[in-house]
């Protein structure tokens, strides 16, 4: 296909893998014997900026020309991807703007903050922010830089699921989360022209289910709300994503709140490590689904760790 | 020494190794250039039972013959000895009993029964906890596995740094939290054997300083007070890890309530993993006396990641 001869992600992952940690695999025999399945988990929460967008964002900003670079690069995204995009442009000496609502959390502030982006506030509707971004831009002409709705940036997510299938090749299935869709993505075009016999499973919490919608629908499907605990997966399906994602996806599962914040506390007990709800939603769809999961060798891709320390879900 | 020689590490390693994890080792950027150091996180909190107690436990339990198997081991430890002690034999099938004051945490009782260990409850007195072994005992022959004064456990312990050094050759100082001491004897000893050059510090809480008191007095002195955070270091240092102690330490480095806290939380958020306040104070030693660290390779044994959830010191 046109779109995904567009995106090579082995030559993403040569041009990043010296700006970015080659994380961890992680399992554990207590899960293994409990799920009677062989689990390996993919720890993006180890990775620099605390989320697997440093790879989507640095794969960007190192195909920038040096008159782009120049001008700098400007994003939507409070979360974890304006954070990554600020310790990429850091990286790159260039300029990044990052345009939040005013209600964002403190946390993701300081994350921005922390690798130098420069923040922009305005209201939080989606269409102050675009109004915004359009302001901004035609004066300043920086690089837009999607989240999830750019080749570069689906690319770069897409190396995270390299690294995970040459580690180990034989899985059976990999789960990632989908939000607007760019590490699903990117992991459905890195097995592709690994291990195409793997299958590509999405998790994403009930409450922000579009990409289910769409993909049932077969046609982008907007949904209203997205009052979800996993802060990170509350965008809708992109553009550029959905139709990578429509046509390679086995399943989207969808899984609730309770079980979201559950099956953090349970990463943090059994595996000892900080991930935050928007990746524990992948353990949340083994679980809702696990007869089908069944003796099979499942990578599970853990895509972050940036969790508010003073304001923990199962506490409030 | 006459002491030393009946401990052997490498020996202890190759018993031991196929029943436990061998940790990995983790580094941080930002870490190092705050601290302008070379640091090593020796990551105990992933390994079985949650802590390096395993190490210890099995290496004592692989030495017991089939008689002293079948009578069972017994231990007063209601911490992570006593659960690392309950999956060690379970290994072996050998039948555990941990005696715990009535007080005990009930995540301190979980863990224990996880592993099918048998908790015989007493009064929380010292003297309450001995009458027991002694009067258990008396029936049941059962073999005492101490935390700590136990030969076999301290050389079970040192594998810890010998699979840092063996990775790390080149370390200029290794620090280890210091309760019993069974863990920082065992450091003393790989290190002595693999790399005399390096320095090794122990760390410990101020609240309860017995180990630091005792190096000054060049005798055991036995403090009164232990009322830390830190719960796994407020045992008394003990008959047989003293002189190792004694004679081979750099320095102790004790740290306050406050530092134990704060470094608990910053090795969350910037090393997105889960320690207990019990090995936080590693952290805390290396910032009180950061001069000395200046430039250096500094390994740091993060020894268990044992924690409540539902009770994080700094929500208190």
């Amino acid at each position: 296909k046109n779109m995904t001869s567009k995106i090579i992600i082995e030559e993403s992952y040569k041009r990043i893998s010296s700006y970015i940690h080659k994380t961890p695999i992680l399992t554990s025999e207590t899960f293994n014997n409990h799920f009677n399945s062989k689990l390996f988990f993919k720890c993006e929460n180890f990775q620099k900026s605390g989320s697997f967008k440093i790879r989507g964002a640095i794969n960007s900003i190192l195909q920038l020309s040096q008159k782009e670079l120049d001008r700098g690069v400007i994003t939507t995204s409070s979360g974890n991807h304006g954070a990554a995009l600020s310790l990429a442009g850091k990286i790159k000496n260039t300029k990044v703007i990052v345009i939040m609502p005013e209600n964002t959390s403190i946390t993701k502030i300081k994350n921005v903050q922390r690798y130098g982006g420069e923040i922009i506030f305005c209201d939080s509707t989606f269409e102050a922010r675009q109004g915004m971004l359009e302001s901004i831009n035609k004066k300043k002409k920086m690089s837009y830089i999607s989240p999830f709705d750019n080749y570069n940036v689906i690319a770069g997510q897409g190396t995270a699921a390299l690294e995970l299938i040459e580690s180990i090749p034989n899985l059976d299935a990999i789960i990632a989360p989908i939000s607007g869709g760019g590490l699903l993505s990117g992991t459905i075009l890195a097995s592709k022209q690994l291990n195409p016999n793997i299958k590509i499973y999405g998790a994403e919490p009930i409450n922000a289910d579009d990409a289910y919608q769409s993909i049932k629908a077969g046609k982008i499907i907007k949904t209203i709300n997205s009052d979800t605990i996993a802060d990170g997966l509350r965008a809708q399906i992109g553009e550029l994503t959905f139709p990578i994602i429509n046509e390679n996806i086995n399943k989207i599962i969808t899984v609730s709140e309770s079980a979201i914040v559950e099956c953090m506390k349970i990463v943090w007990q059994r595996l000892k490590i900080i991930i935050e709800p928007s990746c524990s939603v992948v353990l949340g769809a083994l679980i809702k689904n696990k007869d089908e999961f069944k003796n099979k060798k499942v990578g599970l891709i853990l895509s972050g760790g940036n969790v508010d320390l003073d304001n923990l879900p199962w506490l409030n």
